[in-house]
């Protein structure tokens, strides 16, 4: 099984050192469960991340960027869902 | 045009900070030209960048991790042969 994630971020609002960084946490959280972690440079303000093709984040519908801790959760409920995110994770009501 | 470049790293080895570095450095010289830039987690001692299917670098090949300079000239050439790299840019005789 493969997964893919892929964060677009706009260069032109110098977010690559923010989307590094969140990269950095995905592959160090799904060390075994992501098969590639895309970073795909943007224009206009765009900051989106995407799980096998589906939107978990995107900053303008949001109106702000993500915790990392729940980015972690939506990327998890993607791609690992019965994965365990530590004293971080929020249980679902 | 799209580029791809793909940086392949060992978990086991722990070469993620080492890769998110590079990938950074190529973002950022490469802004306009490369496309989408992949994080991809290997094993067992791998380390090889790609750019475009081909491969520009293998550590078990070369026996040592590229410089940042003759790095960012392999994958000049790949994607942008036009382009100069300033004053680290050697001259190809």
């Amino acid at each position: 099984m493969s997964n893919r994630v892929e964060i677009h971020y706009c260069t032109q609002c110098r977010w690559l050192l923010r989307a590094a960084w969140m990269a950095q946490e995905l592959l160090t959280t799904f060390t075994q469960d992501i098969t590639e972690l895309s970073l795909c440079p943007a224009e206009g303000g765009v900051f989106q991340v995407i799980a096998n093709s589906k939107v978990v984040w995107c900053r303008k519908d949001a109106g702000r960027f993500p915790e990392i801790t729940e980015l972690k959760q939506l990327i998890r409920d993607e791609i690992a869902p019965e994965k365990q995110l530590g004293h971080a994770d929020k249980k679902k009501t």
